[in-house]
């Protein structure tokens, strides 16, 4: 594949070293920002004559995102941009009459699979309470992992609505309220990224684990969709239309 | 309710304890064997004068179970007992045109879930290497356990018709095969009963695990499934149409 | 083994019940609350004429255990009580010259030597990053659990004193601290308990982990104990001192 | 410091890798074979005019370190070639009257910890079933790996002579023996490599885990292992006495 890639962060350059190291090739790549070093085409506008390619990638920024669904490009288009998802869904929308999109908040297929599960789960499981452990290295800022909150509202949009997250029972001598769903951070080392979900019964518990030893599977992630995409009609897909 | 057992084995004498601790009674106790000791009702045949009761609760032997299908007992049927399945579903069916009649091989409602979460994940995790393990304590005689290999069926029929179970790497000096299913069984102290399945790709795994506390989930799930069962109309369940 | 029992409660009633099924009898019980359909020989005070005994097992409260300990008793004694634990180890090891005497607050051998490779191991680990994980049941009002507050003191004590226990970092949105050691409490259906230890460094991660499946291992524990202690001389022994 | 690196197989380039990021240069390279963009000093023989270095590091083969050995060499030297032992122990502890030298077939500090609580722990788990699991990616060969038989030696020479290792339980139909040691191998997707030990007793277990996420484990542990040989006197060194 030749590719186009919009935005050049930590993400697109994993994409690129990937993208090289499986046969593909870069065509060029689209930011505002001032690049040193970058060894392929740069431009700056989608208003610049792109070089040809079989898709793109964006692991951008939503203005930079916007621009792109607003102007004439046609080729298909994996997105990964995060933030004001409701606008940038809609010009999707608008762009998947003319191109192939698709979109991803989590490019992993690993981590759309689980959440998918619990999206199955959740709804079967109203006996069983719901704990929720993430564990990164001890450099992550934020807690808890975006992950564990895609995760969290997969499960409280299907039937767990008036779940109640507890981040502390060390402040608290009470029983666990049957509506808790308990969540653990854990931090140390330098811990690419676990997320488990456990459902603990009479006698039995469940455990769903996501284990990732890489950021690689956001940028593998993404080329392997890309792969996907260039062979589809054009329309809006995510991971649940796009087949395996 | 008021329960009738069939069969006095192992799993119904809990299912008795479980059921009176949870303020049921047992009308009776229908069983070819002579027991000493049993505080119930006892009867010999399915032509005996047979106590009212809610539903029935069937942990024996294809031939009782057999006889029972065939005896005019239109009661609620929770039937549990494994073997000679393919005649056994066939009177139930016929069965549940005058009762309500469920059947599972498995009473764990959570086995059932990780049966039902691999039939929905296999077809997806094409790209993954399968491994399944297995532990149990150090009595258990038989490897791998019989849940190990239900879960097993589970995958195969869906998608991995072609899969090549392996069960030792130690005497092979090759690289592992796309369509192996490694399977590992750890057998020590009191350990209950723990299944693992897990799917590993590039950069990710994902497991899906059940652990079992206590071999009372077999008896606790069949009165959940009891206590459903008494509200249903006649027909023949699973706990894929039975309802949460 | 002929054994007098000091308290009747939860614990002591397990002892029974594993004793008798492990072949041994109990001669006696001590304890100054009322019991009704205790099936042993009950006793109020240290002052009466108690049977004999090989060994005597105290799960009790530290006023009935001080009364022992000042009584003329000279049969070997495995205490597990908790509580006033400087005035009870004192009274022990005066009554140590004129019997054996065994002293644990945790009667699970595998929590002994949990605590002991922590001992052993936190000097070793001070480039890695340790963080701490308990399961319990949902039922369990207090968090962290008392064993792993033990476990942490087994750390902090050696090597560790400047740690500061951190319990929510979803408050925080700061990078964790070398000193910080992160405790999380999960609690969900009837897990027995499990604890977790995690030293976690640069691309390597040490797990110790205890799961116990019954309250069963402190019983156990306490009559394995005593089964070691009547071949002891007079003297005051922990699991560091009894030998295996 | 400045390195030499003796050998420039897969481990010593990431030797070289880590050493220049740390702030650390590579004085030159022995190794005979012959080497295109190397960007360091190649040297073919140890009786070349070698450049001045504070250390060195050996990731080799027997043939190469016994000529190291051999030679009027005395720098301090980090010795982690494999084979032939006997051979290579005997000679480093006469270079060890003129030279620090350190020895270790596992440079991976958190493996070594790991090998030193299982000889701390073997002896004291005599009621304890013992059970070993590793898992690595789908490309390696052999099985199990040899980091599983370190560990293992370490549970045998501590106690467990008389252990018989167990591959495959699903050809056998009777109970686990006292002796045996199961011992699984997982292979999948591209797990970097985790070996784990359990110890199961009544009603319950320790686990003793190790996680690799990268190769670098061992890259590191030569240069943290370096750091502190060059303040080292003359002697013979292995993880049990250089300290931490």
């Amino acid at each position: 594949m030749k590719l186009l890639l919009v935005g050049y962060g930590a993400m697109n350059k994993r994409v690129a070293a990937l993208a090289e190291k499986g046969g593909h090739s870069i065509a060029g790549v689209i930011t505002p920002v001032e690049e040193e070093n970058c060894p392929y085409p740069l431009f700056t506008s989608f208003d610049d004559q792109l070089p040809e390619a079989d898709v793109l990638i964006d692991f951008s920024h939503p203005d930079l995102t916007k621009r792109m669904l607003q102007s004439d490009l046609t080729v298909p288009m994996v997105i990964a941009t995060t933030g004001e998802k409701d606008t940038l869904v809609k010009l999707m929308q608008e762009k998947a009459e003319s191109a192939p999109v698709f979109f991803s908040a989590n490019m992993s297929y690993g981590v759309h699979i689980v959440t998918q599960l619990l999206e199955h789960l959740a709804p079967l499981m109203d006996a069983y309470d719901i704990e929720m452990i993430e564990k990164h290295h001890n450099k992550k800022i934020d807690a808890p992992s975006g992950t564990l909150i895609k995760l969290l509202d997969a499960i409280k949009d299907n039937g767990r609505q008036d779940a109640r997250e507890v981040y502390d029972r060390s402040q608290v001598t009470e029983k666990r309220d049957k509506k808790d769903i308990g969540i653990s951070t854990i931090r140390g080392g330098t811990i690419v990224g676990e997320h488990e979900v456990l459902f603990a019964g009479v006698d039995e518990v469940i455990s769903i684990k996501h284990t990732a030893q890489s950021k690689d599977i956001f940028a593998n992630g993404a080329l392997t969709v890309a792969e996907k995409l260039i062979n589809k009609t054009n329309g809006f897909y995510t991971y649940n239309n796009l087949g395996v």
